[in-house]
């Protein structure tokens, strides 16, 4: 129970994508490298895709090239389709991290594809990715509930789960994208995806939208979940579930498991002085409760009248 | 592990004891009427202590007679001390909960009482109470880490326990009043006390100063924990922890229970309805996600341009 957990910054992606003050490629550059030294195991960096979907990310290239590149951190890049996967390569990304839906309503609103569609261009997406060294990882949204459609079957996010392996793709990311799931439901069906398919690397992104991310997270790792994505100062959100918060909140992930005695080989202090740059680069206060608070080691002085 | 969880409702004395707006004696019992109505099990209503200490509660004697009796609610008065026992029996209180700190500088800074000068009046209480039909609890404060001498040792709280029920207090409240615990910490702890004293009732009152209020909510409920305080809208605070938030917020802890097939006895549609009149109370929004977000089975429109 005390395995070390691997944390997927993943804000420069899916927190900046919905900000709506444009963050300077120049910020994005060095918010990344910055987070480079923070000991987390990979960025999401960006995503190639169309810079009329997401004008955020329009500058992608320019971004996953501008890096530094520190050595044991992973580059990722989101990739909704074959177009991504030449573009990143192109840019030396080290992961592609393919995306889909669980649901055919959510993937054609975010990607204009049912599931099937989305899954019916990953062998043409594997096979380009194989010229190269990047490693792969496909990412299902809506894997606890679609903001549209309600409930998943469970037997549904592991059918896709199965196509996923049968490509030979290496790990799948199961997304609670608008924040429906609920502990019990995130152990079982991480239960079950660990237990059918022991080589795939399974991540667990939670968001916080119902403020149950942490517990979530808590329960994914109970029944052996070691990797989490997670956004710094809680960034993201959801265009379809308006008043949402976003993604779990990096630097409270890594101080609850810090708190527990879990390695997670980032150092909470740098962390967190990368999360305090969030306000000024995009116009607005943060989430998280840590940049606030403070670590639970964080002693006070006594009130001065008994000191 | 589908055992129903009983929610005491904190918000009029732990959340309004450190509002900056006084709420009016007619608002707080209107507040109170309507909680009454939403299943929750028990409502802490006020507190009879010195108006000195907190002003925003020296309305107390008014709030506990002014209120209606739901039959099936037990309406609970904070107690630091004997005159409060009194002044509490005087407005048929139908629970009193003693409160002390497991730390001897919280206790001065709080009640200007070192742990042992609080338990060494409470026999005095016990028996005064004893002359009334009111059930006793007592809540220990910085049980999970002091905001000024941090960790605290589980040996220590367990032998406060110990003597709270050799007193013939029926339960005890172990309260994280600052956010400094985690969820390993609290299942070892809530486990040991369950074990140990199996006939008291005891009770979690989470803060959620580090965003790991649910989750260690869920690791005490793991463990065997049935009963929670909690504030409406997650209000309360502490005022020697700056920056952080409250208390674990009522309709977001029913919220996660009930999307986990855990009985609560609650109605969340009337909760939410309640938490929503807060801003106009107290002057400023509240923390709980569920009553910006809605619940997880909240369906929302396709985009018109795939409807």
């Amino acid at each position: 129970m005390k395995s070390r957990v691997h944390i997927n910054e993943v804000a420069p992606r899916d927190g900046f994508q919905i900000e709506k003050q444009y963050i300077q490629t120049a910020d994005k550059i060095a918010l990344i490298n910055q987070l480079s030294a923070t000991g987390v195991a990979k960025i999401e960096a960006t995503s190639f895709t169309s810079p009329k979907a997401i004008p955020n990310l329009a500058d992608a290239a320019e971004v996953m090239t501008g890096i530094h590149r520190a050595k044991d951190v992973d580059y990722i890049a989101l990739i909704p389709n074959l177009k991504g996967v030449e573009r990143a390569l192109a840019c030396q990304t080290d992961e592609l991290n393919f995306v889909m839906s669980a649901s055919d309503s959510h993937g054609r609103a975010n990607l204009r594809m049912t599931t099937e569609e989305s899954l019916a261009q990953f062998p043409a997406m594997v096979a380009t990715a194989a010229q190269s060294s990047a490693r792969l990882n496909a990412s299902i949204s809506t894997a606890f509930g679609c903001p549209f459609e309600g409930q998943i079957a469970p037997e549904r996010v592991l059918e896709i789960v199965a196509r996923i392996e049968q490509l030979g793709i290496a790990g799948v990311t199961l997304c609670d994208t608008t924040g429906m799931a609920n502990p019990s439901q995130v152990a079982h069906l991480c239960e079950q995806v660990l237990a059918r398919y022991p080589n795939l690397a399974l991540t667990l992104h939670p968001h916080d939208t119902r403020g149950m991310g942490l517990a979530n997270a808590l329960a994914a790792w109970q029944v052996g979940v070691v990797h989490f994505d997670a956004a710094l100062g809680g960034l993201g959100g959801c265009p379809f579930a308006p008043g949402a918060s976003g993604n779990i909140c990096t630097e409270d992930l890594v101080h609850m498991f810090q708190a527990m005695g879990v390695n997670t080989g980032v150092n909470l202090d740098t962390l967190v002085a990368a999360s305090l740059t969030l306000p000024q680069l995009i116009g607005h206060d943060t989430a998280g409760q840590i940049a606030k608070a403070g670590p639970s080691s964080r002693l006070y002085p006594l009130p001065q009248a008994i000191a």
